[in-house]
């Protein structure tokens, strides 16, 4: 007789328990190759249950290669092939580590680096987090999200669940013109393609511009994730610094007029991480400097709608008439990053063209998730949650702004954004990243170490802090303690001088 | 006074709706920079609406640039910087086409050679699809996999729209685990790595494995859609032709004693397009052939609970104890395209590198679906749903075989599928794709040509029928055109061969 313990308080079904039991007996050896199983009729009286319901377990075992039956006889256990087991997992060098491309073993080299942010398991309670970019989840609309997502099952049935078009949902493509217009560009549906998050479109984009070698010009500091990624194209990226008002326009030309770009990549809005929005005259030379020299510009809209402070500048595309700006959305940093959704809008022949290499990437964006994200705007929650958060932000930064005033240090310096989530902090003392670590750590607070926003060189002066998932007491509080480990830090720093000197 | 005109049985809402009419005035320029708008109180008269409607659309006016508005007086068109409107579009050459990377080029014609097939936007219905191979949308469980999501809502909360794990839901990792070691593999949760869909699994190992120049092995004929992925990837195809069951052995071995591959790609049940699935001495030679020459095996497991004739066969990778088989599964060939998870199970670390390279692909696959996916597995529609589907398709495999007994025309040959969707069939004569194309599509059916599922070379006598979005009589009335439409083909060749005779 075999042992199977059935457990009703569970949600697994008692079928696959049922499988689940014997598969172990057969894989300790308690049951062997030949061993007849119970009668089904045996099992269910022992069992106190239904005799289908070991017949559906016998079902499944057997179509898993796991028994045989003989009709007129009992089910019995089958010889089956050799199987590896986990407890004879191999030790020795392991192929797939030989085989791995050096620019693989590269981009995980950055993502060991970068994980510390964002690893949200480690949710140490006691730590305020002045890293994290994620929108504080009390913030989300998520009833308003669950009925959208209800009217999309209503509306379009089994439809919901096929592959929609390569280039996305069509009335969300609509949806997403008609607020683009309201900024400025004019775009047609078909001249914008839906993508997974603002990731993706940046891939799509290094895959449709770039050959190994070719020439990408970033903002410096620029968006940390982009990095690893111009690594693994192998393109040599050629960093502008930021002044007060956007990346240095002399120095682009300059670098411009030596060798051309495969396209130039900014963030004319709260520029992540700096916080800094170019001005109107700043955004038309850098359009014409790309013109004269036919470079695309990326154009990373990723907050274009969280401005608080000031009036509204229109995107650079929206001046575009020659088609060079390519225009990167997201809904991410407004809405959830949960659904992934993200847009590229650009010339439409060249839409067509990414969509063709999205196409091989994943064939499409998912549909379920586009139509929910279309019947959400449709119905005005996105503007109503919109003015909530301008109005929470507007608050929120202030408090920032002010306590960073009240607590920090002398010797710190820091941009003051007209909107988004970041704040670009400068320490006007020789230090270095993991003395920062170490001080902001100790004091129970985390923010982004400089590094991470730039290519090369040692930059350990710089750290961004993100206010994006924190509450008005935790951004005081936070920035309370950061004030703190600064001191501890310049301390240390002093310390160090007086020994050396 | 300006002419406005609101539509109250339309879903855009009423501010918006003039929002979009005093946008469209100015850009026609109805209205001029400095005039001033109406008043509040006179505009909602006028459309008998609320003033804070009208007052809600002008902010939102504001906000955008349009308007400007100096306290005490009306509200005036602002003057904006230098738009790009639609009229205005640049016809001359264009920058982004110039800069586009050969590679992206050549992935773009492939695409447009692709897409009659995978258009369903020209869904004509007098025509019968055998070329299609997502699953007849009849068969979905929509209402499950609705409450599946609703239960995700109710039990998630704001944690729903948080960007997930850069693995994936745990939970559902444990529950694919838990169906892989039922397939006899042995694998934990942190083995897996959800993906969006198993293209995107492929193009991560891709990017893991292989360097411009490097060899990749594939069956001959191969998935249609990695075909472009491996020319944009730069890499040596090394195509080895497809047997009665599966890839010739001998040939492999001599390809790998001249040179070593970065991996092995093979679809060892149903294979796509042939349909055939490989014994288990073929499993274990291949195996055995790639632990000798250190090449990784890609196990396409696409359709590997797809098996409704006859006994299970494992997975290669059930057998692997030196683990270099990564192993590509997905939920939709037996659930629902539309919703882009398929996952890759292999070593930890090495999942871990594909992860980072995830990571900055597109950060995480959307974390709404995984958890109503998870609901989904954890209710047990999903073996319900996969029981049906076997009842349903062995039955639909007999009518296809049947009929094209009945209907085919001498000098045809096809492969007899253990499972799956797809029939692989051979013209024993001479002939070209193009009247292949002409005289199906003169009869009302679609089949996808041979040349899709090679490399190299012109394939013409060979093309694929799916049975997968069909029912039985349009099965049966698709192979009865076919065989009409392959009876025109002998005729024309015959025809041909004469007149040059």
């Amino acid at each position: 007789m075999i042992l199977i313990q059935i457990h009703r308080d569970v949600s697994t079904p008692i079928y696959r328990q049922i499988i689940d039991s014997i598969i172990k007996l057969i894989e300790e050896g308690s049951i062997r190759v030949g061993d007849p199983l119970p009668p089904t009729r045996i099992l269910a009286q022992q069992l106190g249950i239904d005799r289908s319901t070991v017949y559906r377990a016998y079902q499944e075992l057997y179509s898993m290669g796991y028994v045989e039956s003989v009709p007129g006889s009992y089910t019995r256990v089958r010889k089956r092939p050799k199987i590896a087991l986990l407890k004879d997992r191999y030790k020795g060098a392991l192929v797939w580590k030989e085989k791995s491309a050096s620019r693989s073993d590269l981009i995980y080299q950055t993502y060991l680096h970068y994980t510390p942010e964002y690893d949200s398991s480690k949710d140490d309670s006691e730590v305020i987090n002045l890293s994290q970019l994620d929108l504080d989840a009390h913030l989300f609309p998520l009833d308003d999200f669950k009925r959208s997502m209800s009217q999309a099952f209503d509306l379009q049935g089994e439809k919901l669940l096929c592959y929609g078009s390569g280039r996305g949902y069509q009335p969300l493509r609509e949806t997403i013109a008609n607020r683009l217009r309201m900024h400025g560009i004019a775009v047609i549906p078909n001249e914008i393609l839906i993508t997974n998050g603002a990731q993706q479109a940046l891939e799509l984009i290094l895959k449709l511009f770039t050959e190994p070698g070719d020439k990408v010009v970033v903002e410096s500091p620029t968006y940390a994730n982009l990095l690893p990624l111009l690594r693994f194209y192998l393109v040599d990226v050629d960093e502008i610094p930021m002044r007060e008002d956007g990346m240095d326009l002399d120095l682009l030309e300059q670098s411009l007029d030596s060798r051309t770009a495969s396209f130039l990549y900014t963030i004319p809005n709260f520029q992540n991480p700096t916080g800094i929005s170019t001005s109107q005259g700043h955004r038309e030379r850098l359009l014409s400097l790309c013109e004269k020299h036919d470079v695309p510009i990326v154009e990373d809209g990723f907050e274009e709608e969280m401005k608080y402070f000031g009036k509204v500048v229109l995107p650079i595309m929206s001046m575009d008439e020659r088609k060079i700006v390519l225009y990167v959305g997201t809904f991410s940093k407004v809405l959830f990053p949960g659904i992934r959704i993200g847009w590229i809008a650009a010339d439409e022949e060249c839409i067509e063209r990414l969509t063709a290499i999205k196409r091989f990437s994943d064939i499409s964006t998912s549909h379920v998730v586009q139509v929910a994200m279309y019947h959400f705007l449709q119905m005005g929650y996105y503007d109503l949650n919109l003015r909530h958060l301008h109005r929470v932000f507007r608050k929120r930064m202030q408090i920032a702004i002010q306590a960073m005033e009240s607590y920090f240090p002398a010797r710190i310096s820091w941009t003051r954004p007209m909107g988004g989530y970041t704040i670009w902090v400068r320490m006007l003392f020789r230090v270095n990243e993991s003395l920062l670590k170490e001080t902001t750590s100790n004091r129970g607070v985390l923010v982004s170490p400089g590094s991470y926003y730039f290519n090369t060189g040692d930059r350990g002066d710089y750290f961004r802090i993100s206010i994006a998932s924190l509450e008005e007491d935790e951004i005081r509080e936070g920035i309370h303690r950061l004030g703190l480990a600064l001191k501890d830090l310049q301390e240390i720093m002093e310390c160090l001088e007086s020994k050396e000197g």
